[in-house]
């Protein structure tokens, strides 16, 4: 039985894809796929996710470099959720921080403070090549 | 500023929420809160819920006494999904495996394995007191 029997897509053909670092067991960031960025995340053993705001297929790194390698590929009892585990290349985040949760919420459940360091400007990330 | 301003929820007022063992990094689960259920795992320090499918307010661990206590609350940089760091009592997920994440794809990326041992029969977490 083929793994795919046991997903369920959302609406709009997507399914949510934690990310997380292998070996440290960080999260690195959240984001979706659908069944083509799957088939191609399997196939090609990087992440490939699909932007919901951009409506585009895009593979992770694919400007910035920071691709993630993927080790181990599970799914939730429910179905609707994927936990990739990966080797991360630079950063995760598109704001320089290893992970995009680097921010908490503070002890009295309303401030936050970031709570780790900003590994890359944001523009060193995205500067094009000359 | 508080760290509400910071989110966003979708066209049903929702965010999805990562929940993560305090201490082992397991990615334990991923559902999805309103923000009633974030405010009262806030102010209670247990997580809550809302179930889509049933359409109700839940406290993890109502029924089955599985309750997961909240260490840390982190957010993404997008602000669309929240991290949930927790000591988690019993098993998360609803099969008896500590981890809703027991399945994982086999390497031919078709074929699944189960990854972890069924700590619990379903049947005994969901068995009414006399």
């Amino acid at each position: 039985m083929s793994f795919y029997d046991q997903l369920k897509w959302t609406n709009d053909g997507l399914i949510a894809a934690i990310v997380q670092e292998f070996g440290t067991g960080r999260v690195l960031m959240m984001a979706w796929m659908n069944r083509a960025s799957l088939e191609t995340t399997i196939a090609t053993g990087k992440t490939h996710f699909w932007s919901r705001s951009r409506k585009k297929f895009w593979m992770k790194g694919e400007e910035s470099g920071h691709v993630q390698t993927v080790k181990d590929i599970a799914f939730d009892c429910d179905g609707d959720t994927l936990l990739i585990q990966v080797e991360q290349a630079g950063v995760a985040c598109h704001e320089g921080f290893k992970s995009c949760f680097f921010r908490s919420v503070d002890h009295d459940g309303q401030a936050f403070k970031i709570t780790e360091p900003q590994l890359r400007k944001p523009d060193e990330i995205y500067r094009k090549k000359p």
